[in-house]
């Protein structure tokens, strides 16, 4: 099965007012939806950043695919390599850890993998997670990924307002996550810190833990913290943290603080690539990895981590940036098929508004995706929803993710230091 | 397509009296072949070792695979876990390291999961290699492997001789590799060492780098020589050989030769399960692995090894032993789906004179296999020949391989002890 046709579709999706150690997600997500289409009638979706260097790289690579077999994973990382060439320039967000040339490869080559993946299973009338290996679990655990937020975007009076409300304190997180808990029932909990000092940031663990006794709960400031401020936390929140994620920058940052603290030490930014994981392992700076199918270049590259992490004793667990229900899909299919994942994966899904997948496939209970039965990736575009948000992207007035100008807009001086505690 | 039978027959092959560091290969080497057959009337081939040890064990787990998906891998080795428990029992050879309960499950899993991937490509009408990724490369090229030998078995005389004749010194090594880049057109060899006092074996490896100076050379002396021999050796043999595989035992020994020596020390026997990969890199014991896909736990088992070796920056080859036409398929789509894979890989193959699989798909040009384009292995089974072979194995009068009886034979006092200089 030959593809003969690729449609890139930038959209834009409505994201509430979600704030981080940059600043405060835009009004609007963007994301790029991908459909590859073959010489037997199939089509195979696919879901990826939207920011404009991204979308440029696919733009690159996607009419140098004609032809391409669909099993043929390994010319499609050729062509991709031929394509962008050895400096396939910067193109992810800082919150992932450094843009580099190979992670903008790595990026472009999972785009374009997971439909074919999508067409593999349509081929074979079986659903992805059985290409990979086969079920090891039905449904996949996510976690409720709690934000500190204003209640509205700023200035934009005319923006719909979010049903997640304000919460800026220890009290707003506990409602955020009570009804993270309640309506979604999900078993874990992620506070994204690097928002409030760490003192501060620490108490809402420690009021989450009083509301939710059995939950294990994680901390992300984003390497917002200096090594002492995070040994501190660290020290602080003993026995009260399932892992500690990216609390400073740099290998050699978390080697400091990992010496220091109990609980283990996740990162989604300072091992991102696979040339990071060797410096890792040798001072032992994480014990928990991130992956991300989107930025590891791949299901077939996640399956690699996963080994990784299963032989060096390292856990791996799942990140999230905001996205549709094609990731979901993909990410549930390969968390279904990956034993050596025994965190509960994190999600945006339930900030989203506004799908582009058809309702029925993806639903969470008790905090778990279904692993979807249908071939392939097992979800279908909805094109009147795709046709929405493709038009919201070209009225949206940006083509790239800043979190730094929204908060500007309400913080003039706003300075998005790293560390900043 | 599920399982509803499972087929194994332990087959005798002639082998050659090749020496090695235990003493002798026995007058036949003793495999076993898989057959899987399916609800769809498709039928999967496998090849492993034929020693009691793992034939039982594969016949503990053959008649709990019935009804099992063949794409369910996952599944596979739930299974076999399940069946031979956490104390699956010792059943490999010295030579590929220590056995190991784990070691078992890996092969007994290796063993099983080819058959599945022939299944898979037959079922789709695709070669296992484009399941793996997608061609690499269109032949696979292997090495011309060299062992110092004894013109016929003794006391056998009514066993048919060989066609390789005596190789004792440097001048019937070099004579040996003429025949073997003669008639196979190998471009790289292999010299089995252990087998003379280290010296000789240098001057071996020396003598055949006369005869071809543009050849990559390797010695292998399975673990034989102390840490100090290994040095003088390694020192002796600087800039000569590609890489001097498992000159001593242990991952500290290979370390400390390593720190001393040029060339990158490869292993086969201190790193063979992905428990002994992350005590390795922490000390740089060795910077080629060889894998073989069946004690690492099949083919994708063998992909996670590559993944492994690229991310830790090690060299990747690919380690024989006495085997049939099954197995050399199955190697060959690895190897043509492994770009990580750039040594040219072992095989016992030119010293093969009785095959089960049918002649026209293997046959070595410049020393390399293609990549057989058939569904699945690309292989067919020749009944008669199975028959034969079984036959064979009935009557052989061993059923595990012991290369020290028959030096006992030729030399009673023999001593198998390592290391021996």
């Amino acid at each position: 099965m030959k593809i003969t046709d690729v449609n890139l579709t930038p959209i834009a999706m409505k994201d509430p007012p979600l704030r981080n150690i940059h600043g405060v997600h835009q009004p609007y997500a963007l994301r790029t939806v991908l459909q590859v289409h073959t010489d037997e009638g199939l089509t195979g979706l696919g879901e990826t950043y939207g920011d404009l260097a991204i979308l440029n790289a696919l733009r690159k690579v996607a009419p140098r695919l004609t032809g391409l077999d669909v099993l043929d994973l390994n010319g499609l990382e050729r062509i991709i390599r031929e394509t962008l060439g050895a400096s396939a320039g910067p193109a992810t967000h800082g919150l992932v850890g450094e843009a580099s040339d190979e992670k903008t490869i790595s990026t472009v080559l999972s785009a374009f993998e997971i439909p074919c993946w999508d067409l593999q299973g349509k081929a074979l009338g079986r659903p992805v997670v059985d290409l990979l290996g086969g079920k090891v679990r039905d449904a996949v655990p996510y976690s409720g990924y709690l934000f500190f937020k204003p209640a509205a975007h700023t200035p934009l009076p005319d923006y719909p307002t979010d049903a997640w409300g304000e919460a800026m304190d220890a009290e707003g997180i506990v409602a955020q996550a009570r009804a993270m808990v309640d309506g979604w029932g999900f078993k874990s909990l992620k506070l994204k810190g690097g928002v409030l000092p760490p003192q501060d940031e620490a108490d809402a663990i420690l009021a989450l833990r009083d509301e939710f006794p059995n939950h294990p709960l994680r901390l992300d400031p984003n390497a917002g913290w200096t090594v002492e401020s995070s040994i501190a936390v660290g020290k602080k929140l003993d026995g009260v943290l399932e892992y500690l994620e990216d609390p400073t920058g740099g290998i050699d940052g978390m080697a400091a603080v990992a010496r220091s603290v109990s609980m283990p030490l996740a990162t989604n930014m300072c091992v991102t690539e696979f040339a990071h994981v060797k410096p890792a392992v040798l001072v032992d700076a994480v014990q928990v990895i991130l992956s991300d199918h989107h930025f590891w270049g791949g299901l077939r590259r996640s399956r690699e981590l996963a080994g990784i992490c299963r032989t060096f004793g390292i856990g791996l667990s799942m990140h999230s940036n905001s996205h549709l229900g094609i990731s979901l899909a993909a990410m549930t299919h390969l968390a279904g098929a990956t034993p050596e994942l025994t965190y509960d994966c994190d999600t945006h899904y339930p900030y989203l508004v506004e799908d582009v997948v058809q309702k029925g496939v993806l639903s969470f209970k008790d905090g778990a995706v279904k692993v979807p039965d249908g071939p392939g990736l097992g979800v279908e575009l909805d094109l009147d929803a795709l046709a929405r948000l493709a038009e919201q992207y070209e009225k949206c007035g940006f083509d790239t993710r800043d979190d730094i100008t929204p908060m500007r807009a309400v913080q003039p001086d706003w300075d998005p230091v790293i560390p900043r505690w």
